[in-house]
């Protein structure tokens, strides 16, 4: 295999998608898109092309270096270690690991008890007061840890891995119309974070596959 | 706060901690335990103390250098960092990538999923029909994803932190009868792992904790 420019594998609504086109975009990685749609034929990712390359059957996969990889958190953990400028974790380890928890409380306390193949078997009807009660338990966690990390963003003032979970993870939030008035710590953080560049054209209304009527 | 011995609040049945427990055994860390039922007085990891420790109401939660640390895979990256010998991520950033995907697999993908909250949630009847189901695909995947990293172990002939959160999975798989015939490369590499010391010390029939019926 030749190293040859990223492909990402996306899915524009995709949390756990947003948060690596994030980290590509701070580290300014240059890098294709494609799209696979979670919808559409009965889901893409089922295809037995995208399972070859993914087992687990979900977005995103980065094809990097030759090699491929799944699992957000381990291609951020990736992309910091070959590209380390500038940094998505602190220098100091007691900071490391703030920012560990807080991703780590997200992309397995949260995110995955929310998402789209666990929606389906709660059932339609269930399924907003699921994602509400799972949601708000995890943001009051998170809430309460954040008194004690933040500054200007989840650890200190420097952007790290946690807050390329926080704003995906926010976003996921509204669409499951949790009232965020009871979050001001993360919102706050939320608010500062989308007025970055690297946030806005990673956001899931800018993406190749971004529907016409949900473009920015 | 004092840097004394490391406290690591854990549940002896929690798959979550034993993976620190497996860390900390083989790096030789000496640690006191300070157990939290999740059963008992409707789960100690509600009680106020607890949750002022970690918000999440989860087990592990590890003090250590005057920090506590919550999230598993934080806890272990951190002792990582700070205690590197014997190393649980290879040199290589490749082959780290693939110990930290199937880590999160793992972590994120399949554990979530079948804990004791959601179970709850699920209800009586459901539960078993749905633990097996998430562990099954989740083992479907990562059976394939071995196929190409495995040697000894999860990745290559080193015992690695993909190996900390395999074990204690396949033990919540026995325990939820999944068919483990099915997964061969899984089967194999567990029985390895489970024929060392430091996941015999850290397994759940031998902590302070484990109810003298279930004790080995």
């Amino acid at each position: 295999m030749q190293a040859g420019k990223p492909i990402l594998y996306s899915y524009f609504r995709s949390s756990c998608s947003w948060r690596v086109r994030i980290a590509l975009a701070l580290k300014s990685i240059d890098y294709e898109t494609i799209p696979v749609n979670l919808i559409k034929d009965g889901g893409q990712q089922f295809s037995e092309e995208f399972q070859a390359l993914n087992p687990m059957k979900q977005v995103p996969a980065l094809k990097i270096d030759g090699i491929t990889i799944c699992q957000s958190l381990a291609i951020i953990e990736y992309l910091e270690e070959t590209r380390p400028t500038p940094r998505l974790l602190p220098r100091d380890p007691k900071k490391r690991a703030s920012v560990r928890m807080i991703s780590n409380l997200i992309a397995g306390g949260i995110q995955p008890l929310q998402n789209l193949s666990v929606l389906k078997e709660v059932g339609q009807e269930k399924q907003l007061a699921w994602a509400q009660k799972t949601i708000s338990s995890g943001f009051n966690a998170l809430e309460q840890i954040l008194q004690s990390t933040a500054g200007k963003y989840c650890v200190g003032d420097e952007v790290s891995m946690a807050d390329l979970c926080l704003v995906p993870q926010v976003a996921n939030a509204e669409r499951f119309k949790v009232d965020l008035t009871l979050y001001p710590t993360i919102s706050h953080i939320n608010k500062s974070l989308l007025a970055l560049e690297a946030f806005q054209v990673s956001h899931p209304s800018r993406q190749p596959d971004t529907p016409p009527e949900l473009r920015a």
